[in-house]
């Protein structure tokens, strides 16, 4: 294998593959990445026991050389600090070729490293997806779907179902759902290309879409979505990235969401969150972050948090709109705060129905999307 | 006590002081910031046992009010958190008001906090300095001193005196010393008002003189240094900052510099400094961070570095000079970066007295400064 490369597109594809690439492989072979050399471009591969990502480098990007191959091969090198190897190599394009024993010089400039490559034939394959539902999305609006309902994904492994964005498609539209049984965030769109596609429950674990979201950039381009049995596939115009789904049953979220409500609030988003922002100050040490909301007459709501060896803090919120019954609740103020930075309306509107029972907030002009929240007892 | 103050200007302050307050105080009260309302102005202290930091807020600063003290007095509020409440208030004024039993009413706009205070009799004097040598330093000519030579502490407690910078007054010339035992950073400098000061033995923490720098901005204001038996005071405009000094001898550094040398090298200190980065890649998990330096006749140095498990990285950078004998060293290279980070000059030059003797690193064009290193023995 011998081949010479662009360095920054090299680093560039090296660091998307690397997110596949766990540093306490079970495997030695997975710690290490994939590089291909074919006579149109080279690809590199990653892989752990989840995600799979493949990068395809063409020879040829528009009129612009990106690699010259000058003889085919394969190798698989040691990932880590391999991007920032090729990051530091001081001119702007890299010569890559094995020696003996799968040695490989890595030249640029003054500067040559040989590093102890492994034998590509012990790799992995990539996930063989046969045919399965299929539908495409757009790269910035599956970003959107990701940020929207990642972060309220469960961290502990009690429930391991909870740890994954729960996918269904019903009529065209794609909905979106993740919960740790605290909080629920559910955001849905329209797809294309979705006649084909019929589905249900699909879970895919939440880190696996945090890192897809990390390598994919904010454009209209279009992404094919394969969802089988046990895997699905994002495929972009030079990258293939896999990932297992969860096996088991997520539960029947549709149930949790109340259908009526007793008090309907609509406020401000932004003055909203940095009212929460402060009432947790004081309680950041404790675990709990709990923050007490009630209504003063129809036109504010008042935010209070005690910490007794600490203080007190006091908020007011002007209500933009308030209809319904006199309000007390408290809740977990983290919770709402990381669904408000998520939310991306001037104003949300906040449903209750009691003291004791969940309640919904949703942006005040969207119907897309929807957050659960349970509250806390306090007494 | 009772005012209004400008938060932006608060906050600032508010951040200086704290970096004198530990999170792990020995007494409560130490956990705590001391706030002081005057009519003209007000003051902040913070303090732990090594270093006490005073602000002084003017009530007018220019031909604008920064305060306004309705009634003067004086509280402790603890410290943890209280740049953060501050900067995330709602307006710009922030009033500041003291209830019954110390509890502070801090508020701004729909936002109220209720702190427990602790009562200001009880927060420690700042130390007395009674006359001692004086002179004067440009504010970023201070920096630069601090941060030349700051690097080179050592982090082990074994020997304490180490871990502070060694400051000695000669004819009007100051000159800071830091060594660990393997190597060595002196930067010297002439000050203005020496004439009265005249002392050989303070050694100041590194850690001090760290946290000094990090409050400084990078101005032309002169900052007057006030050195005692056992304290220095640094005072600037609005701001006095104390640090304790070391007890003990600090080890004869000049003995350690050797003065005739076998072989010089001039070269391009940014590609050295790449070079070295990138021979440390590989060996970065290791913990001796050996690099292997050899001349290739008179225009070039090979910098190698070994990891057998992973591989061989090789350097060449030219030579803008060489005199003298032929040359194979071995040294840490992570000491020689950091050396070389803080040396503003293009070219180095480095003086070398064989392959287990000491050598010298200097800027090309300036004597003012001089980093020393101790070799590595590789077999």
């Amino acid at each position: 294998m011998k081949f010479t490369i662009q360095r920054d597109i090299f680093v560039q594809n090296i660091q998307h593959v690397s997110k596949a690439i766990s540093s306490r492989a079970t495997m030695p072979i997975l710690s290490g990445l994939k590089i291909v050399a074919f006579d149109d471009g080279v690809t590199l591969t990653g892989s752990d026991s989840d995600i799979s990502i493949e990068a395809f480098i063409p020879a040829e990007e528009g009129d612009k050389q990106v690699v010259d191959v000058e003889k085919p091969g394969a190798i698989v090198l040691q990932a880590k600090y391999f991007a920032d190897i090729i990051k530091k190599l001081p001119e702007s394009t890299v010569e890559v070729s094995i020696n003996d024993q799968n040695v490989t010089k890595i030249s640029s400039g003054s500067s040559e490293f040989n590093l102890n490559g492994l034998d590509p034939d012990e790799f992995p394959r990539l996930p063989e997806v046969e045919e399965g539902n299929k539908f495409q999305l757009k790269t910035d609006l599956l970003k959107a779907l990701i940020k929207q309902t990642a972060f309220a994904v469960s961290t502990a492994e009690t429930r391991p179902i909870l740890t994954g964005i729960h996918w269904g498609m019903e009529e065209g539209r794609l909905m979106c759902t993740a919960t740790d049984s605290h909080r629920l965030a559910m955001r849905e769109a329209a797809v294309e290309g979705a006649e084909e596609a019929d589905f249900s429950n699909v879970v895919i674990p939440g880190k696996s879409l945090s890192e897809l979201s990390k390598i994919l950039d904010d454009t209209e381009d279009t992404i094919d979505v394969t969802v089988t049995n046990n895997q699905v596939l994002f495929k972009s115009k030079n990258i293939l990235f896999f990932s297992r789904l969860l096996d088991g049953n997520y539960p029947a979220t549709k149930n949790m969401i109340p259908t009526n409500s007793k008090t309907n609030v609509q406020v401000d988003a932004k003055k909203l969150l940095a009212a929460i922002e402060r009432a947790l100050l004081l309680s950041r040490d404790g675990k709990n972050n709990v923050v007490n909301l009630k209504s003063l007459g129809e036109t504010k709501l008042e935010i209070t948090s005690v910490t007794p060896e600490v203080g007190k803090v006091t908020e007011e919120v002007a209500c933009d709109q308030f209809e319904g019954e006199e309000l007390r609740i408290s809740f977990n103020g983290k919770n709402i705060i990381d669904a408000l930075r998520v939310i991306e309306s001037t104003d949300v509107t906040i449903q209750f129905t009691g003291a004791m029972s969940p309640f919904i907030m949703r942006p005040a002009d969207r119907d897309y999307m929807l957050h659960l929240f349970s509250p806390v007892r306090t007494y």
